[in-house]
């Protein structure tokens, strides 16, 4: 990136609560705050991206306030400091969470939004992306990264490219929302599609223009609860009963679907939100046997399994393609292949009263 | 059992140590302080076996001093008072516990020696046995209850029967400890003869002369202990220095093995001694879907499983023939079929230092 352009400010959106990756991730304890794929936790991980390269500004992370110490500690742990927090009283999902970040910088700075619990392999094919976006960005595009698929994934959002724009950068198309299997699979192969990964690209003032057009109550909730804020410290903390009175959307569905100007560039980078427990059996590989092993798992005949604890160790014997998790409080036993059906299990466990 | 027949005193020994069914049971915690089979755990049924039942005099319970409080509370918990409880400073397996409770005993009380840690289905089946057993044992024989077989166990001790001395009792043949399968199998078949379980019914007198002939330093040793005892409430401290003086070796192989006077009388009544995860399974015998699952089991889809958990919540989705055993510090997940390699398991959660 030349000495000359832009500046980009990565916005680190950890406010989700997901329990996908249940018992180990709960809503005390979400995904992001889990060092799933090594020592680091998918936070740190997402922190540690683009901090002190050249070209980026430190980031603002935006997490719900009860949060923070969690968050404090793991940037502490890793040695990093000059985080900007932005810490929500509630939970308003991605479009406020975003214009809280718009509305604190200036109207040209040109904002990086990254989902907290995403892992990206290749962080240089990334860096490359943000840098062949980012005179569109300054154009007044909000650009998204979508992600080449190869699955005809269900859980996830597709963007169809439009016409292109640029060298590897198409108008946004239609948005689908979780298709059911046959049309993933039409979209796989037609080549036409990208995940939607929710990593963005924009520069400030196009983005808050496309909010006031598409979502104004947003615009105005998070507009003041910025102007009423008060900061202690690297924290900032909106005006709550402002924040409060924005709707609870996705940026997706709240901008993207709607905006013009929305672009979309697909990328390959070794993308995954590891939103299974199948997903992180298939992101890490697994040894010879096909094992992916924590330090607390004693394997004896075990052959493509998962063994994943957050404390008891778990000696497994003699057993195949199982999926065991486990904590002090709770533990998962499931075949491979299974592990969408976590939220299911987990309502039936919150259902008995446990 | 009518009014005028001696009085049969129960000794429970409750020393044992054994670790076959971790991660539930441990050195700290042995399988006879764990409630495997229902609400009451291994001791507290053996207690109540005969407790306050005509003809039974209170028990004497045996165990490690460092249990005491455990056993105390269990007592409280069922209500039970009335034990005597011997404490022994250090294990020396089962030959010195008896003869500690038959130095505390009169020569001619009859005792009847358990251990803490085995079921029996058919109590009153017992209690007839022991009934048609005094006899034998007031006239000086020393009577060891053979469980007839049903499987060629290779991890038990048999007992072969000798010539009959009255109906349904035997002098006692050769004792075999652990047959290899294809002699197991030839002895099952055969019908001659029983399992060794530890439980035995004598006079006093009979064994202390048996101990004198074939153990004497075992003899003096806990003679000596019990002389020179303390009595605290309703627990008695053998002394220290010279019960560690006695063999620790077990009560068949001394005496039993070696004694004349010894008979075994082949009982059929619901024992087991819940000596792995499998034999738990046999013995609790499965619902519809042939799961023995306890309350902290969420299971869906699950067939032919062993869920067993003193903490956290097992949930088990689409498996089958698995036996899972959860603890906060330890999950064990193997199939059924194999719990007989649960001593060899630990030894790798040794082996790795956890």
């Amino acid at each position: 990136m030349i000495a000359d352009m832009a500046q980009v400010r990565p916005v680190i959106l950890s406010g989700g609560s997901g329990t996908r990756l249940w018992p180990l991730s709960s809503n005390d304890r979400p995904k992001q705050f889990l060092a799933l794929t090594g020592e680091h936790t998918m936070l740190q991980l997402t922190v540690e991206r683009f901090f002190k390269k050249p070209g980026f500004l430190p980031p603002i992370i935006i997490s719900n306030a009860r949060h923070r110490v969690e968050i404090e500690r793991q940037m502490r742990d890793i040695g990093l400091d000059g985080m900007s927090l932005m810490l929500e009283p509630q939970p308003r999902n991605t479009a406020a969470a975003i214009a809280l970040a718009a509305f604190r910088a200036q109207p040209d700075d040109i904002l990086l939004i990254m989902p907290s619990d995403h892992v990206i392999a290749d962080i240089e094919g990334f860096r490359l992306a943000i840098e062949t976006a980012l005179p569109a960005a300054e154009r007044g595009f909000l650009v998204t990264f979508g992600i080449t698929p190869d699955a005809a994934e269900t859980g996830y959002g597709y963007i169809r490219k439009g016409e292109m724009l640029f060298p590897g950068m198409y108008r946004a198309g239609q948005f689908v929302e979780k298709p059911d299997g046959q049309t993933a699979q039409l979209y796989v192969t037609s080549g036409e599609y990208s995940w939607n990964a929710g990593i963005f690209l924009f520069r400030v003032g196009a983005f808050l223009k496309a909010l006031a057009s598409h979502a104004p109550d947003i615009f105005d909730a998070c507009r003041e609860a910025v102007d009423r804020g008060t900061s202690e410290g690297e924290c900032f903390y909106p005006d709550e009963a402002a924040f409060c009175r924005s709707s609870s959307v996705s940026v997706d569905y709240a901008i993207m679907e709607k905006a013009d100007h929305v672009a979309v560039m697909p990328v390959d980078i070794g993308w995954s939100d590891i939103g299974s427990w199948d997903a992180l059996h298939a992101y890490l590989g697994g040894d010879e046997k096909g094992n992916v092993l924590d330090e607390k798992a004693v394997a004896m005949g075990v052959r493509n399994c998962l063994i994943q604890s957050d404390g008891p160790i778990v000696a497994a014997v003699g057993v195949e393609n199982l999926i065991i998790i486990a904590t002090a409080d709770a533990v998962l036993v499931m075949p491979r292949g299974e592990s969408q059906r976590v939220k299911e299990v987990l309502e039936e466990v919150r259902r008995k009263g446990r």
